[in-house]
């Protein structure tokens, strides 16, 4: 039954592979978008424009998002619809497809239409919107979050496999905490901007709603394209994508300065994930949060208000009759400021950057609460402007700090509202965060009921920045020298033998004792080996390190396959003792250990 | 005779490890100052203070700058001295050095005075000043340059060693060509802001004039530390020191974009210095300037003119009569500049940044002319702005693309003024655009009269960033795997032999063909290697790219030093032919060549 298919992207490859066509998967998603009952959800709907993309797409081939139903934040240009921001007076028709669209379409991905948002994406609630607004998935009395309302709205009830939002303050991530989904922020520049109406641009970026971390992932991962057309555009390589990176050193608010507005089953539960965290093997470290908290305050109270002026033009003071009152009223002050005004507010970023970066010196990842508390439709009604900017407090120093970030579900609160919580870490470090928040997340699939699937990991890969390491020795896990790969952001990717073929030695020397590998193709063995992905960018201090008679050369292993590894010179061997027959250094050790 | 003694570091430490007393060279250098009968080069001149200070030096120590007189400009604070920024009211005793003055006076050097500038480091041509102009100290009828005017001057007489400037639109680098000086402006953040009154805090750097490259490198050495007390504080490991780091892929202004305003000579003099370049073996390509000069065009035209008017303050609208009238009208339309307008600006400048990166994809370094032609002093007179933007052309988008560069005397024009050519390259190349600036400074030390010093070299080092590679085979300078370590950015550092204890094979299989090394205690011999420096950050692509059974081990040099290197397995032997008797991969070529 199509009724109850989840449209994670697991099971539409399945279905897809077993003859469902994405005619019916768009039909199906648009049943469940009128089943909602909510107009606010989508600006434009574009169900004739879905189902003739789906006939184009011909037979499944395999495309990463084949047949995959997306909705897009209206900010973004989809070709041939129209592109309104929440503005209706600023709606233009998108001659072509914004980069991050074209990409997608690409792949295989079908847009289903254009979701509402706070309106020129500025706000975290979701309500500032000249549309009727979307209504929160899980309970209607709770704001839908922004400025991507309909973006995470669509995904929780399952409408679509994923969305794009925008992210700034944090309408990327917001949303997602309130709808219970993923909300993933990539670094700055990683997904294109041509093509999205800007909020500020050097603090814009395109971000993805997906039902699990690996579906974001998987659009991530299409999406990052370098761009040539956008000056802003960075061109990250990617790290291998999701793999067990653990144990990683990860710094949370400290006691005083974790902000819950006195809501305490929000700190209970922030807690328990933390909890939950420790128990993976973290290390965790408390911090005094308040430089982010000072870095966050700049973003709506300094300079940085004018690059939302300058993103609405002459509109504000030309026809400030066509804004939405909240947007006009937070907008208007930004006229009043000075470039004066902006370089000191540069000045004092720059300030808090480095108490920031001070703050988490040898921190791998920063875990915080997506959002401090709740805020209801009402409390928004009663004052629009005060419960937004709380909303805000762990999102709104992110993108001020050049950092990335994703926000996973992570289960029920004791009062059944959703739990969820946001890993950060530096710009270029999305598979880190991203890999963290896949054993995190847990609980309700959005609004869906659908049971969480199993997390999938990639087998961990070498990354096109990392060079595959076999160590044979003491460098293998647990062992005296593995910090030396541990310490230089090296993974491990698996644990093997070598190909049949080499002797292996036991070196005169020590501590710490060291073995020594070479091809012996008449006697060899097969020798007990681990492999570890090592960024490139640090073999050279790990060759420095490494003595006479060692080398790094290449290494057969039992599937036949050839990595870089560690050798030793023939000349070396002297008073070495043959310990090809134990075929392993471990076995020496437990041997020596108990003979010695 | 003292009198007679060059102030260049190589002479006076030599002077002063036989016995001359820092005290006599204090003396020396104000009867020097008295003889240019010019009393604007200082605005406080530090006698008391300087003798006090030399007599403090007690016995040569061989610090780096053990008893070398310095004059700073008037910008930065050097403790127990007043600042002015040359502004009478604006004056204030410093309390304590500045962070780049305190790292000189550690280093033993000895500061004189403070040195006249245009007020506020606004302006290029150095008369912008309440105080008496200094005059140029090659021909009193050329404006002096600024905004380091009296630093600059101070050094082309002879007085000191060296000095400090600052450079935000090229304050460090004019003055410097119309003095006949060196000017070296390090990477933005390198040198610290502390104690420095800023112009454009996101541009200004501390800069340092001397009377040749070497000098100025040995300061920038001394002065180059990490402040974590300034925001602005970046920190570049430094790259081994002046070497020779030929050949370059050098960039120039083509034809239609070279722009000297008419001056015809200054052309020709620049096509003669290319021409220099190009037979050191630089591989000159000619660019399209207009990026470059689009971005100079923002600096004082665009946002950045708020900076200004942020670092002076209120007084600009409370006490406007302390300025200096050209001053105050350049800073007067920064107070209309909207953050807005800032935005816009960065937007713009975002633009450009990409347009000039592309234009600069695959070359090493920038070569201009650093100024486009000469202003004198009648010329600003008449017009106080006009000229003093012309002068900017050369170095006005230096700051703005973060690029460092130092600017050299390049020997006289045909008609006897100074010549000078400025290198550029990207942020953290400050070693490599110093070390092709030596190679080709020429010419009078300002005003001199004393003979050019022969460059002194440090015999190139392996830097704390780089390793030392031993190359035997197709990996030696001209041969066919070369480009493999040029490509990477690696460096010759010298040509030698192994230890006489190595086996020499020309390994089977190819092209290209490879030898292989190994150790021989018993017969193997002494064979002709390179030692190269590579990034640490290349050597993980560089290994990923060598084939069994090459490895990286230890090598052992005829001088007994032990390098990195290639090795061979001994179990790739197979179908080796045995060269150990050539000794040289390139004696095998040879033979191979006259044989085959």
């Amino acid at each position: 039954m199509i009724a109850d298919l989840p449209f994670t992207l697991a099971a539409l490859r399945q279905a897809y592979a077993s003859g469902l066509r994405p005619e019916q998967v768009v039909e199906e998603a648009f049943r469940r978008l009128d089943a909602t009952g909510d107009p606010g959800i989508l600006i434009y709907t574009a169900r004739d424009e879905a189902l003739a993309a789906a006939g184009e797409l011909g037979a499944y081939d395999g495309r990463p998002l084949w047949g995959i139903p997306y909705i897009a934040k209206d900010n973004i240009d989809v070709m041939g619809m129209p592109t309104t921001a929440a503005c209706p007076d600023f709606a233009y028709d998108a001659l072509s497809d914004a980069f991050v669209v074209a990409q997608l379409r690409a792949a295989g991905a079908i847009c289903l239409g254009k979701a509402n948002l706070d309106q020129f994406a500025t706000g975290l609630v979701g309500v500032r919107s000249p549309y009727p607004v979307p209504l929160n998935a899980i309970d209607p009395a709770i704001v839908p979050g922004g400025s991507s309302s309909g973006s995470a709205v669509a995904v929780a009830h399952g409408i679509a496999s994923f969305s794009l939002g925008t992210d700034t303050a944090g309408s990327g991530r917001v949303p997602a905490a309130l709808n219970s989904i993923v909300g993933l922020k990539p670094t700055l520049g990683t997904l294109s901007a041509t093509g999205v109406v800007p909020a500020c641009r050097t603090l814009d970026t395109v971000s993805i709603f997906a039902l699990n971390v690996s579906d974001a992932w998987d659009v991530f991962d299409v999406a990052a394209q370098f761009d040539a057309a956008d000056a802003y555009s960075r061109n990250f390589v990617k790290k291998g994508g999701l793999s067990k990176t653990l144990p990683l050193r990860v710094a949370v608010p400290d006691a005083r300065t974790l902000e819950t507005f006195d809501d305490d089953i929000q700190r209970d539960h922030f807690h328990g994930d933390v909890a939950k965290l420790a128990a993976l093997g973290c290390e965790i470290t408390e911090i005094d949060f308040t430089p982010f908290y000072d870095v966050a305050s700049m973003l709506y109270q300094g300079a940085w208000l004018a690059e939302r002026v300058a993103a609405v033009g002459s509109r504000l003071t030309e026809k400030p009759e066509t804004l939405h009152p909240t947007t006009r009223a937070i907008l208007e002050p930004g006229l009043d400021l000075t470039a004066v005004d902006a370089f000191n507010g540069f000045y004092r970023l720059k300030a808090l950057q480095r108490q920031c970066e001070n703050a988490l010196a040898g921190i791998d990842a920063i875990c915080v609460p997506t959002i401090p508390h709740f805020v209801t439709v009402d409390d928004i009604a009663s004052d629009p402007i005060g419960p937004n900017s709380r909303l805000g407090t762990y999102t709104n120093f992110v993108n001020l700090l050049d950092m990335c970030g994703i926000a996973v579900p992570t289960g029920p609160r004791k009062d059944g509202r959703p739990g969820s919580l946001t890993i950060l870490a530096g710009k270029g470090e999305d598979a880190k965060v991203a890999s963290l928040a896949a054993l995190l997340e847990a609980g309700d699939v959005g609004a869906t009921g659908w049971t969480r699937d199993k997390i999938r990991y990639s087998e961990p890969v070498i990354g096109e920045d990392e060079i595959g390491l076999v160590v044979c020795g003491a460098h293998m896990s647990g062992l005296p020298l593995n910090g030396e790969l541990t310490g230089r952001a090296a993974r491990l990717i698996r644990k093997t033998r070598t190909a049949a073929k080499y002797s292996f030695y036991a070196l005169a020397g020590g501590p710490p004792k060291r073995p020594g590998m070479l091809v012996n193709t008449d006697t060899g063995g097969s020798i007990e080996v681990e492999v570890w992905a090592v960024p490139k960018s640090a073999i050279g201090g790990f060759l420095a390190g490494i003595p006479s008679p060692l080398c790094l050369g290449t290494v057969e292993l039992e599937d036949g396959s050839r990595q870089k590894g560690f050798l030793c010179e023939a000349a070396g061997l002297d008073g070495a003792t043959d310990i090809t027959e134990l075929g392993s250094w471990r076995t020496y050790l437990e041997k020596m250990g108990k003979t010695g």
